[in-house]
Formats: C-alpha cells, sequence, structure tokens
C-alpha cells in the first residue's frame, strides 16, 4: 500500500442499534482480540493483554498484601481424581476437554484438561497438611482453563479463559467463612477503586451454587444495556472436600480434624465488563488504573519546526508520573483522534506550534470529550487530576446507570410491566426461599436469580411469585 | 503432632555419592515442587514459583525495554493447522498430547494442547500483517506447553512446563537474524548477571535444530557434575513459515513479499539448571537476584527481653532495601540455620542479646558459610555488598568449574580418556560439517554435540572423527 493510503478508523455500529454488535465491534476494532480457527478461543491482542497485565498486577499485589502466595498445578486432571467429590464431577464433567491420546498412544485414564482445580489442590494439600502448624495455607495460580461451552463470546464465555483461582485451607469454619468473605471485598473493592465499576455483593442461591460449595458468594455488575454480569466469585466448601480426598490435620491437642476450605477467582471477563461498563459509540472508555497507555500525546501541524520535539519533550515529561506514549506517524490528527477515542485511552494531549508558542497543550478526557487548556509548566500537576477525574466520572456514570435501572418490584405482572417499560436492569424482589418459585419467576418475566444481597432491604412480607411468606430478598436480572 | 515435636531438617543424599538424588532431594526439601498423580506433571511450591516469578519479572522487563509486546494464543492447535509446516509436524507430532472430546461428544478435529506455538502464530500474522507498516510485529507470550514425555524430571523435562516463546516477524532476513542473535545475547546476558550462569552462545548443528527452523542459536550452561545444559534458545526460521501459510505483505514498492521470522525461548528448566550449577551438599545455592528471600533474619534467644523487637526493627529495615524475612517461630536457631541453608537463602542475619548489647549482628553468606560482624548502624550499607559478593562468588565457582571441566582433544581416543580421568565436562573437538561424524563421535564417546560456539577456536585442522579437513570447532558434551 501506498503511503498515502492510510487507514481510516471504521465506525463501529452503534450501542442502541445493536449492543452485542456495538460490543463485537469494539473487541476486535480496539485491537482487544483477534479471533482463530479454534472455535470458541480467541488471540488476546498486546492491547488486550495488557489490559489484563494491568489487573493482574493490581489482584496480585492485593492478595500477597494478605499474605497469599502463588504456585502452579498441573493443568491435567486424571478422571479418577475429577470424580472424587460427587457434587464437583457432576458440575464439571460435561464441559470437559479431555486428553485421551499422548503422542501415538492411547492413555490408560483420560486426563481433562483443567475447568478449575480444587482437586488438584485437594491432592496436593493432602501431601502437604500434616499439623495445624502447616495451616493456613493460602494460594493462588494465575492460569488457563477450559470449559467446553457451546456458544462463545470474547471475554465474556470462552472455551479457554485467564483467570486466577485462589484456594486455601484453614483449621476452623469460622476462618474458612472469613477468609470467603474477605476475598469478596477485595474484588468489590477492586472493581471499584481500578475498574471503576459499582457491584453488588452477595450471596448465590443453592441453586446457583458452584459444584461442590456450601456457599458461593458473587459481586455482580450491570452493564450499560441493564444485564447482569457475575465478576467475580469466592466459595466455601465446608469440610466437604477434605472429607472427599482425607485431608486431615492434628490440632494442638493432637486430634485429627478435617479443614476447611475456600476457592475464589476473577478472570478475563473483567475486560468484557469494563467494555459494556464504560464504553460509548465511539468506542472503548478504560478506567486509567488498567488503561495500557493513561495519555496519548499527540502533535498536530508536527511538519512544522519543533514541535516534534516539544511534544516528545512533554511525552518524557508525562512518562515520569503515569504511562504515556505519543504518536508521531504521519497519520492525520484527525485519525489519531479517532483512533485513541476508539481505545479508550483515558486522556489525550494535542499539542501544535500555537499551544508552544503560548506555552500551552489542549487535553482532553475521553469518556466527556472536554477539553481544557493547560500550561505546559502546569501539566505534571494536571494530568493526575484528570485521571482522577475520568474515574471518578466513568464510575459516576456506571452507579447512575445501575441506579436508573434497578426498579423493585412486588409480583411478577409488575416485573414485566417495569422491564417493558424501562428496559432490561435489576430487579429487587422478595423470595421464598425455594427453587420453584425461582425457576418460575425466570420463566414468567425471563429474569433469573442473581444473588441475595449482603444488604437486605424489606420490599414486601411476601414472596413475588407464590405469596407465601418471604424469606429474602433477591437480586434478579438477565445475565451474560 | 505436639508442640515440642519439631520438624528437624532432613539432611539430603551428598553430590558425590548420587548427584540425580541430590537434585531430586533438593527439589523436594527445598519445597520447590511435588509430585502429582499425573505422570510427569509437578507442583511448582510457592518457594518454587517464587523463584519463577523474579526470572520472569526481570526477562519480562527485558524484551518490553526491546520493544516486545506480550499477548495470549489458545492452548489448542488444530491437528491440520499443526501439520501445514511439514519439518514442524515430523518434529512435533510424535509428542503432542491430543484432545480428541469435548464433554461428552467427539470432536470432529482433534486439537493438540500446544508444544509450541509457531503455528498459531502464524496464524495470527496473517490476519494482522498486510503492508511494511505492520512490521516489525514483536510478540512474546508466558504459558505452559505440553511434549508427551517419556522420562522425566523435575524443572529438566517435564510433559507440562512454563516458558515464554517470543515470536517475531521481520521485513527482511537481516533484521530477523539480528533480531534471532539480539534474543540470545538478551539470555546469555540474564544468565550472567541474574543467575551468576556462565554460558557458551552457539548455533546448534543441523541435525539438532527446532523443528522447522533455518538456525537454532542456543546458550549451553556446565551444571556442577559436568553435564551440559541447554539453557534457552532463539530460532531463525527465514520466510519457511511464512510461505507455508500464505504470510505476505506489501513492500513500499507496494510489491508482495513473505516476511521473515524467528522464535525464542527460556522455561522453568532455567530453575534446574540455578539448582545444578550453584548447590551444594548443605543445600540449594540462589542467586541473589531471583532468589524469593534475599536475607533471612534469625534472633537469637529470641525469649530473651528485647531481642524480638530489634531483630523485627532490623527486618523492618532490612525490607526497604531487599527481601528480607524474619523467622520468629520457636524452632531452635539451629533448625532455621539449616532449614535456610537448604533453601539457599543467600544471606543470614543473626541477632541476640550479646550482639544487642554491642550494637552489632552475625552476617554470614550462604555460599561461603563465612561470617562477619557487622555494626548495626552499618547494616543497610553492608548488606547490598554482601548480596553483591554472593554473586560474584557463584559466578566465581560455577566459571572455574566450567574451565576446568573444558577439554581440548583432538582424537576420539583423547576425548574417551580425558572424560574417563577427569570426570564429565565440555570437550571442544574439531568437526568435518558431517552428521555421519557427528553420530559417531556420539556412538564412541558419549558425548553428543552441544554447539558451534560464536567464539570456535582452532584445535587442530582435522575433523576429531575422520581426520578430513575440519569446517567448525564445536562443543561436544553429555547433556540434561
Amino acid at each position: 500500500m501506498a503511503d498515502k493510503q492510510k487507514k481510516m478508523v471504521e465506525s463501529i455500529t452503534s450501542m442502541d442499534e445493536d449492543f452485542a454488535k456495538w460490543y463485537t465491534d469494539i473487541c476486535k476494532k480496539a485491537e482487544l482480540i483477534e479471533y482463530t480457527s479454534v472455535k470458541g478461543c480467541m488471540v488476546i491482542r498486546p492491547y488486550g493483554y495488557a489490559i489484563w497485565e494491568n489487573i493482574q498486577r493490581i489482584l496480585d499485589s492485593m492478595f500477597k498484601e494478605l499474605g497469599h502466595e502463588n504456585v502452579c498445578m498441573p493443568m491435567f486432571i486424571p478422571e479418577s481424581l475429577l470424580q472424587k467429590e460427587k457434587d464437583h464431577v457432576e458440575g464439571f464433567a460435561p464441559e470437559c476437554a479431555w486428553v485421551t491420546m499422548g503422542g501415538d498412544e492411547k492413555l490408560e485414564e483420560r486426563l481433562c484438561v483443567r475447568p478449575t482445580s480444587e482437586t488438584l489442590f485437594c491432592e496436593h494439600f493432602k501431601n502437604v497438611v500434616h499439623s495445624y502448624r502447616d495451616l493456613p495455607k493460602l494460594y493462588n495460580q494465575w492460569v488457563s482453563v477450559v470449559r467446553w461451552e457451546k456458544t462463545t463470546r470474547p471475554f465474556l464465555r470462552s472455551r479457554e479463559f485467564l483467570w486466577q483461582e485462589g484456594h486455601t485451607l484453614h483449621a476452623t469454619a469460622q476462618e474458612a467463612v472469613e477468609e470467603t468473605e474477605r476475598m469478596l471485598n477485595v474484588y468489590a473493592d477492586f472493581c471499584r477503586d481500578y475498574l471503576a465499576m459499582p457491584v453488588i455483593k452477595g450471596q448465590k442461591t443453592d441453586s446457583d451454587k458452584f459444584a461442590g460449595a456450601e456457599r458461593t458468594y458473587c459481586i455482580e455488575a450491570l452493564m450499560h444495556d441493564g444485564k447482569a454480569l457475575q465478576a467475580a466469585t469466592s466459595h466455601y466448601f465446608g469440610d466437604g472436600f477434605a472429607r472427599a480426598f482425607e485431608i486431615q490435620f492434628s490440632d494442638r491437642e493432637n486430634k485429627l480434624c478435617y479443614p476447611h476450605q475456600t476457592s475464589w477467582g476473577a478472570t478475563t471477563r473483567l475486560i468484557g465488563a469494563v467494555i459494556m461498563t464504560h464504553g460509548d459509540d465511539n468506542g472503548l472508555v478504560l478506567p486509567p488504573a488498567v488503561a495500557p497507555v493513561q495519555v496519548m500525546v499527540v502533535p498536530v501541524a508536527q511538519h512544522k519546526a519543533g514541535v516534534l520535539d516539544r511534544a516528545h519533550e512533554l511525552t518524557a515529561e508525562l512518562k515520569k508520573i503515569c504511562r504515556a506514549k505519543i504518536d508521531d506517524s504521519d497519520n492525520s490528527p484527525g485519525w489519531k483522534f479517532a483512533e485513541y477515542e476508539m481505545k479508550g485511552v483515558p486522556v489525550r494531549v494535542e499539542i501544535g506550534p500555537k499551544d508552544i508558542e503560548m506555552n500551552q497543550c489542549v487535553v482532553v478526557t475521553r469518556h466527556n470529550r472536554e477539553k481544557c487548556v493547560v500550561p505546559l509548566d502546569k501539566i505534571s500537576e494536571i494530568i493526575p487530576q484528570k485521571l482522577s477525574e475520568v474515574h471518578a466520572g466513568i464510575y459516576q456514570k456506571a452507579l447512575e446507570n445501575m441506579q436508573r435501572r434497578t426498579y423493585c418490584c412486588k409480583s411478577t405482572d409488575e416485573i414485566i410491566k417495569v422491564l417493558n417499560e424501562n428496559g432490561d436492569g435489576f430487579v429487587k424482589a422478595m423470595w421464598c426461599g425455594s427453587e420453584e418459585c425461582e425457576d418460575k419467576v425466570k420463566e414468567i418475566t425471563g429474569v433469573g436469580s442473581r444473588c441475595i444481597p449482603f444488604d437486605e432491604e424489606e420490599i414486601s412480607e411476601k414472596c413475588v411469585c407464590c405469596g407465601k411468606p418471604a424469606r429474602h430478598m433477591l437480586y434478579w436480572g438477565k445475565a451474560y
């Protein structure tokens, strides 16, 4: 292609027209992913992977701060090991990928590619935990797992995805429950403070628990289109796995006991959540904390004497305080503006001959496209403020979206009516506690139970479905 | 177990008695790994994984410094994709693990778990590279790969191992060759500066090339027992893969061209190399740059008033300048000394009541067990010096081992004699360039070709085997 034929930034489908198409357009055009010939698996491209690296770095340090250590388990699980815990195998076997051949030889026992690693951790715990002195074990690993999903979408549901899985073992049930809650709070804090994403903390109903868990806690976020997204989970296992795997330790009185266990995980799904929480019709909007590039410097009229030099100087100064980059390619400024809006770079700095003359530059925040003129000698002060503004601004917008789209309902008819009138969202409604009503609400209204929130309210005294006395308030919604 | 029954540090097999047993003893007793029920796969435990995290962090920043970006490809390769490059599939198919079932369904096409990812990167490059403006692509990924080995050993040869694989695409052959060499130098520098491990840089003979490569460069290290270990490789592919995968770009003259490609990798094998280069009969000896704990503070007579407080204060001070930790458990100081020698902590600091009285502490370097008394107010100055001393000391020892065990030979008889008299090591000997002689030397003497070093010497004018004119000097040796 000749030098003059510049790639133009292609526009994307508008959110209101087709949210699903808008989503995949962003995944592709912001260069986050690319499809592959392996159905349901994707390439995470440099720009997408850099977001994941930022998520990893921050979460990893939060985990380590609390005493967790990283390990690495094998990616394969022998079928017999997976089968040791009954509920667990029932939940996962149907979606396992099975290795049956090694080289030219058929394996004696087939191996599944880990869909999750509780069984491997249990086998290991049995080997290394003997005394109360060996507890707690606070382990985590950053790996990929495989679940043979039928329908897949980038980041949201893929056959292979990246995640971290924490696995901990404790002397008492209380300690394990505390850990389960602590880690859910870590996820919620992370979403709020780094992804600018408000979430509801709660507990899954029994029908929605992780296979083998006694309790599953979750955080639920509301996407721009009013659908819910489970952003992370934290499970309390009691001593069920310990009994199945015969993990025992001698306590201070030299008595053999079963330890109590947890696991918790967050995945590349968080990137999907970021896209659908903050994005707009111009593309991605990235929270500054995880944006690969926080500030993009765009020289204007860069062929004029002194512009590039001054722009590079400015970039060097910005690099000391944030992840800054310059685009000095020969694409037009207009093309660059559109490109970095598409890529969701939180702050753009424009600098041209007139700006230099007046010792200033133009600072544009991505989320609201507001421009302001900043004296060059104040830039190191202003940029951190602007990044904070972006974070606060997109958090506020997401919170308002969630609040506007959260409805209290007292009957299934009301649920149907409210959603029809206002579009999808969270429905707060009471529940008697029976799986039957849970299923029926979903059947009648289309919204399933998301969680019993930690902060329950009393919307009414009766179950939204059967009218019997309510036991819990539930959040309901359509979900990704 | 009762409080008083303390685990005693178990001794390990001596190196001279049984080097292989010594090695696995260290892997287990320094708590680097644990075996699993998945044959040939291991758990990398927190202490072992922390070494890998340090290796990752350092190498990753060296890669990024040179402009490489991280990505993530799927872990599966469809059989038809693997088959696109003839030599490549021949080399790898025999050791692939094959997924044939997804859930309950037989797959239409079986998928191998990546043994390496050239084919996936090629498929991706074909999608994203169109113009000279898209080049070079400098990609890397940190993942695990699977090769169905028959015999396995922790870190050295396992069915699954962790690694990074760099994959780059360039407009010209020259650029690609430069990249191949550049990355080999990065590995060699990393081994010298961070692992304190001297290496020989060279090129593999044709029979030893990576499947599909035009040239394979490698670094070869010499272990304590005189066996060689290939510590990293860097491959130049020419445009062979590009042709097989039909990757083309239009150059500045708008002409369609095939790009040139490289790949390069280093694995958890480096941890095995560290063990066998620096370890001794008391256990592991870790290079300070990758040691999870660089300084372990051991309080002496810690029940006495003020000792623990002062020891914690000292630890806090040390944490500002290095990875320091305190062991204030109720194990005896003697037990702790042995434990952290086993774990290869580079520097130990002892502090007891008398030390405190005299405002001093005792500093012991792991590699030579030398003690010195250091005034407490000088500790922040002395510790970095001590860490440098450990690095320099173990590098020197490894270099001397390599030099002492490197022999120049002019005939196969001489090779046999020298190795018999002195034990295993590197043999420098001339070679005519024929695969026949390469095989014959191995058959007769037991040592295979390791590499043609970048710095060749002229040991003689004739091939060590056939006596015909020599084309190259080779390093020969038994290898892990």
